[in-house]
Formats: C-alpha cells, sequence, structure tokens
C-alpha cells in the first residue's frame, strides 16, 4: 500500500484536506516518486474507510494544484517534479530589523476639537443607507455630493472660483499628485520648488524623474526673479502660509507669480495644506481665486483641520486640464473609502464644518498664545518667535551652539517633532507643530524644549 | 473723503471684512492710486462712524494681504500693483466637459454579502476607544494591530510564510505598487506583465518610467520559458487565479518561476486579487508560501472578498527588500484611514472574516452556478465557458460576427461591464463579473448580454 496517512480525528480539519496534505507532502519529498499510479478512488476509499468524495475532493486538489495528473481511462499519476526543491527551510536567514515609528506629542491635532458623536452618528447614516451603495465601487474622481461640498468650501472659505467637475479626491495629497504628473508629464518634465518646503511633494516628483529645481525663500519671502530664470514650467507653493517658514505671500508676489504662469505657458500647485486657520484676521485667500488664467492647480487637506487618522484629500484642476484628466482617469483607482467620503460630505452639507472650524481656532489660538507666551517667558533673549500668526506651527530662532546630532536625538527620544530649518555654529531656526501639545502640559512641553535645544 | 463704503448692516458679514473687501476693490480698480495715504485709524473710525478695532483688523488684513503697506510713524499708504490686471473676467473661457461615471451592474460585491451591523458595531467601538488616537497621524506602514491579522490570514488562509513587520497596508494595490517600486528602482528597470493581464498594474510601471515587457499567457497558461528570454527582472503575476483568463498556475511553473527569479536575483509579484475564492475545493495556495529564496511580493486587497467601497489593500514584501524599505518609507504617508484599519482589524481578529468568506462562498457559488447555467440554456452552442470555478468572474468564448465597437457601445449603454479579451471575425472571448449581479434578476441578465452581443 503505498499511501498510508495518519489521520487526525479530533481535528477541524476536514479529512479530504488532512489527505490532500499528506499526498502533497510524500510527492514533494520524493517518497511517491514521479510517474507512479495512485489508487483509484474506488480502492483508496475502501483501504483508507473513507468516502469516495473525500479521496476525489483530495485528488481534484492535487490535480488543480499540478501534483498528480488525471489520465482519462488511466487514472491519477504523480507529476514529475523531482528537479525543484521543496525544502522548506529558507536559504536566505533574514534577520527582520524593524523601527519603530515614533508618534510625536506635539504632532496631530487637538484632542478636544473634534465631536466624535456627531461624525459617528453621518457614519451610521451613511453605511446604512441603500443609496450608498456600499457594494458597488467608488467613483474615481471621487463622489459628486463630496466634489460639489469641496467646491463650496473653496469658494466660500478660501476666495477660490471651482466648479465640482475640477474637484479630484484622493487619500493625501501625494497620491492626488502622482495623478496630476499623469496629466501634466507630457508636456513638462521640471518643477520648482521651495527651499525650504514640503519634501514629501518633493518626492513624488522626484519618483516621477521630474527634474526638480530649489528655490531658496528668503526673508523676503518667494523671489519671482529667480523663478523667471529658471528652465522648471511648473511650481509647487504654499502662498497662503508657507511651508515651513510661514510667511504669506503678498499680493504682488501673487500676482507676479500668475503672470509667469500665464507667459510660461506653466502651472502653479497651490499647497493650502492649513491656509484656513489664521488668527491676526481672516485667512488669507487662496491664489486660486486670482486666478484667470486658469493656470493653479489647488490642493487641500483635512488631515490638519479634522483629523489627520482619516485620509481625505482633494484637488482642483484648472478647467483647461480637464480633457486630459478626463482621457486618462481610469488609469487609476478612487484611494479614498466611499462611506468616509459621503461623511465627510453630510459633514460639511449640515454646517458642521464650519462651527468645528470655529471650534478650532478658537482652541488653536489659545494653545498657541500660551505656548508663545510660555517660549517668552522660559527662554527669554535665547529664543525668538518668528512667526505664529497663523496655521499650526510656529517658527523659532533659537541661540545655541549644541550640536544638531544630538539636538536631533534628544528631540527624537522625547518624541517632540522638530523640523529643523538651518543651523550655523549658534543658531538654529526650526518649526514646531503645537496642534498636538496638551494645553495643561505646556509648561511641560517647553522644558522639555529647554532641554532639547540648549543642554 | 476717499473712503466712501456703503455698509449692508444686516449682513452676516462682519463690518471688518466689508470695510476690507471696499477698499480692496477700490485698489485692485485703480479708484485707490498707489503711495495714496490711507486716513488714519482715528481719523477713519470718527469719519466712518466705526470702531477703532474695526478699521485696524480691516487694515490689518490689507497689510497682511500685500495691498497697503504700514509704514511706521507715517500711516497706512497704498502698494502699487497698477502692472496687475485683477479683472475677474476669466480670459480663458472653457467649457466644462464631464463624463459621468457607469456604475455596472455587474461589478462590485453581492449586497446581502456584508453584514452592516456587525461592521457598524466595531467602527463606533473603535472610534470612541481612546486608545485608537484619531488626534495622531496614521503609521506610516499601517497599524501593528491590522499587519499582525493580516500575516495571519496570509499565513493560516492563503498557505504564505509571512511576518508581520513584512506587511505594508495602503489605499488600493496602485499606491502600494508605487512604494514597491521606490524600493525596486535603483536595482530593476524592467517589468514582464501577462497579456492579457491588470492593466491598472502595467500603468504604475509606465508612469514610474518602467520598461514594459508583454508576455502572452496562452491556452497552457504562463510560458515561463518566455520569461528566461526576455530581460526582465521583475515580474508581475496572478498565479492562483490569471486576470482575467482564469487559468492557476500548476506548481511546476510555480516552481520554474522561483527558480527564475532565484537565478535571475529577481522578483516576482504575486497578484492575489481573489485568490480565496474557489469553488472547485480550497483556494490555491499562494506562490509567497513556496518561496524559499525570499523573492515574492505578495499582494492583496479586501475590495474584492469584503467591500470595494472600503479602499484597504496590502503588499507583504521578502525581508531582504526591508533594510531599503525602511530607509525610504518616511518619504510616503499612510493612505487609509486610522480607524478603518483599526475596524478590519477587529473584524478579523474576533473571527468575521472566516465567517463572512464562508457566506460569500456560499453566495458565489449559488450565482455563479446559477449563471452559468442560464448562459448554457439560452446560449446553448454559441457561447462556451471557459472558466468558472474560481474568483468573481467567468470567461466565455462566443460566436458572434457582431462588430467590436458595437458590442462595446451597447454593454456601455446597458451598464454591464465586458471585459473584452479577445475578438476575431466570428469569436468573441470576454471575462465577466458576476459578484454584483442580483440574483433574482439571472436570467434577465442574460437576456440583456445576448442583445448585447449577438443582437
Amino acid at each position: 500500500m503505498i499511501i498510508a496517512p495518519v489521520f487526525d480525528k479530533e481535528s477541524n480539519k476536514p479529512l479530504y484536506i488532512q489527505l490532500y496534505e499528506y499526498i502533497k507532502k510524500e510527492i514533494t519529498s520524493g517518497t511517491l516518486k514521479p510517474d507512479l499510479k495512485l489508487p483509484s478512488i474506488r480502492e483508496a476509499s475502501s483501504t483508507l474507510n473513507l468516502s469516495k468524495t473525500t479521496i476525489e475532493n483530495a485528488y481534484n486538489q492535487l490535480v488543480a494544484e499540478g501534483y498528480i495528473d488525471n489520465i482519462p481511462k488511466r487514472g491519477y499519476f504523480v507529476c514529475d517534479l523531482s528537479e525543484y526543491n521543496f525544502d522548506v527551510e529558507l536559504s536566505h536567514k533574514q534577520t527582520i530589523i524593524h523601527h519603530d515609528e515614533i508618534e510625536y506629542i506635539n504632532d496631530g491635532v487637538d484632542e478636544g476639537s473634534f465631536d466624535i458623536s456627531i461624525w459617528r452618528r453621518l457614519y451610521n447614516k451613511v453605511i446604512s443607507d441603500p443609496k450608498t451603495n456600499i457594494y458597488n465601487s467608488c467613483s474615481v474622481q471621487g463622489e459628486n455630493f463630496l466634489r460639489e461640498e469641496i467646491s463650496n468650501f473653496v469658494n466660500t472659505m478660501r476666495g477660490g472660483h471651482t466648479d465640482p467637475r475640477q474637484v479630484i479626491v484622493g487619500a493625501g495629497v501625494q497620491y492626488l499628485l502622482g495623478i496630476l504628473i499623469g496629466i501634466l508629464r507630457d508636456d513638462y518634465n521640471t518643477v520648482a520648488v521651495e527651499k525650504p518646503g514640503f519634501n514629501k511633494a518633493e518626492f513624488v516628483f522626484e519618483d516621477y524623474n521630474f527634474n526638480i529645481r530649489h528655490i531658496a525663500v528668503t526673508n523676503s519671502g518667494f523671489p519671482v526673479s529667480k523663478l523667471w530664470k529658471s528652465d522648471a514650467q511648473v511650481i509647487y507653493i504654499s502662498p497662503s502660509h508657507q511651508y515651513p517658514l510661514g510667511t504669506i505671500m503678498p499680493v504682488n508676489k501673487r500676482m507676479e507669480l500668475l503672470d509667469w504662469a500665464y507667459k510660461k505657458n506653466g502651472i502653479i500647485i497651490e499647497d493650502d495644506y492649513d491656509g484656513i486657520v489664521r488668527f491676526g484676521g481672516m485667512p488669507i485667500p487662496s491664489l486660486q481665486g486670482l486666478d484667470k488664467n486658469d493656470c493653479v492647480v489647488y490642493l487641500g487637506s483635512f488631515s490638519k483641520i479634522l483629523l489627520p487618522s482619516l485620509r481625505i484629500s482633494y484637488m482642483v484642476i484648472p478647467k483647461r486640464l480637464l480633457p486630459k484628466y478626463n482621457k486618462i482617469k481610469n488609469r487609476y483607482t478612487q484611494s479614498t473609502s466611499k462611506i468616509d467620503q459621503l461623511v465627510l460630505a453630510h459633514f460639511m452639507n449640515e454646517g458642521y464644518m464650519v462651527k468645528h472650524l470655529r471650534r478650532i481656532k478658537r482652541i488653536y489660538r489659545r494653545k498657541n498664545s500660551s505656548l508663545t507666551e510660555s517660549f517668552k517667558n522660559t527662554f527669554k533673549e535665547r529664543l525668538k518667535i518668528i512667526s505664529a500668526d497663523s496655521g499650526l506651527h510656529i517658527v523659532c530662532s533659537a541661540k545655541t551652539g549644541k550640536d544638531l546630532e544630538r539636538i536631533k536625538s534628544d528631540a527624537k527620544k522625547n518624541k517632540i517633532h522638530l523640523n529643523i530649518i538651518h543651523k550655523t555654529n549658534n543658531k538654529l531656526i526650526f518649526s514646531l507643530n503645537y496642534s498636538g501639545i496638551n494645553s495643561e502640559k505646556t509648561q511641560e512641553f517647553t522644558c522639555l524644549l529647554e532641554k532639547i535645544i540648549f543642554q
């Protein structure tokens, strides 16, 4: 008898699977030789005291996977797999090095800023609503309802001139940039970015083999004249609140920039990542709203203003890029959950977003001033706050001779996210998110920072 | 008096914004000339009968945006913007062409297959649990809990050998491929893909400037010999259920493929998009589980087996790619909602996924056989079912002389998604998703298909 499996009758595993596994092992280990004829179903059934169906199921699975052949009228034969080594022992023994990710205490959003109960209620409504059609795939461009709400939002809150048909929804600015590059790549291959700027955007262009031109942002802001001299026809920029320096681009520069784009037949990518949060007055209206030559791509995200754990961003493309987008849109799948999209659309439509924004502005204004106050009292002449009047980070300049690498490692150790902008022998310029700092721990945070930067 | 605004006291707009808008308009229209001195705050306050704060707020906003300058000890002056044209009239009048997306009746998943109440309960639990920390950003690689569950899932359900540290979570296979290309691009630049195959994966490689080599899948499956002759060192393949032809790669070919990768120092990307759904027996174990040389990347998704409206996919990378991944991982942001990730992890951990899979297998087996039955009865000799024993689509060959373009447009008109694989004068080979077809409408669907293909 060539097959003599030992069955575990107590096991949850069906007998046919046990039999299949047994025969497979006998074949891959070389015990059952190539071209050997297996007992017929009837024969095996009577010897092993199993139903014919059990034998048949096991044999069928082995046939489907190619371990045995079923030759009509002749029976089942072991396939020739002798040249392959099925040893499960991994020949490359790799040790896995895993770096645990740090959750920084100053990143994220304020814990009291978000009303979970409203979101939960809308989620329950949306997922239970047959009209949501959770069983079908997401719209490639984004759900109509959400695109309408976003278009309204950009027009009323950011002074934009947009139409819902220009809005593309996606899971993060990086994914959306990938689509934008798909639209632009036939006509453009060089992009200018601000230095310092938002690296994660630059990485995307780099990955798609765009040439990158760095344009240094100076004390007086972004030098449009340098852009004229560069060969870039695309610029990635954050005019309402430069990342990370926090400067606001004045209207004459905005007009110059639009003029550049018009004359160069170029594209301006306006990253408005936190332009809506401003304490000194109203938010600065977007560049998109000033553009009359249809050359601004507007990027927005709900990560900073709503929740970073949801991944919903959007991009408003100029009308003239729509024909190209419509041609290629089906190359891409939608990356944001349809349910989340519709929950957000309801959240906006029912007025919760406006209320939420009012609330976070209040919260962050308080956080911002208590932190800057605490900095002034503690650091005195050692630290100067360069920019703090808008957005969710502040920019500081500190007089310190401490070694940069030690500053970095001390920050990491204390789970503080410091974005180093510039370091000389005795000066450190950095930006610092404050949105995640617990407002009761401002003083504690300041003391930590003192240790990191000065000691 | 040079400023004489008319205020709308009934409006919701604060007076300082009305004043700001008025002055801005007077400047951009050229009424207020460059270098003109505005009335001082005190002066304006008394003339306009507004509080000093209102005037100050309006002036400050105009200063921030760069419409006026505040010169210390001299006052507020209009900036020179005369060279710019602020006309709101758009010079490029673009008509927006918008293509509405079609929701195909045969795509998606079965409407009864998903237990909304369980998902909703888990969602409410996760979003309310402080440990979820919705206020902080998502782990770049994916939440630990979900990566553990996915690793278990691949190991037990797909015969894999994976460790959670190899798992990367993302919103769709396309996004994950972008990350994979980031890992591979320094060492590889040519990828082989099956023809016919999954175009949306090919597009990603194309976008990143990879050379694409098409390898024709024949009746006897994927020809590994052709791969040897090609200069590709990376292959994108769906061995458990070839897309779209539905063939299963037998074990000898799998071993050959693994051998190829080992000898060429190559990478096999195994797309296991619906390998878990098989009716003839157990699912075919993954290639990843047979790989002992650490050269298989495994791609899986919950779109087909759970819900297409959620966007959760994952990639298991070989251990030897981990050092490179760890180096570049922070270039990318996580694209899947942290909340959804944790809900899914609970869904798997509490045993709902296993139950769900059992249920959908039952549902789809029934759908599959009632549809193929209906096809046989209606089409008789005109249509042959080539493959239907696993996955959520069937492959058919039909004898028809109808023009291909007419077939395509008729299918679109009737919202049926036909994936045309091959068309000659009188033969049409196509694959057809059936997961979304309402089981009570099988006959109706068959009649529609008859019209589309034959009439």
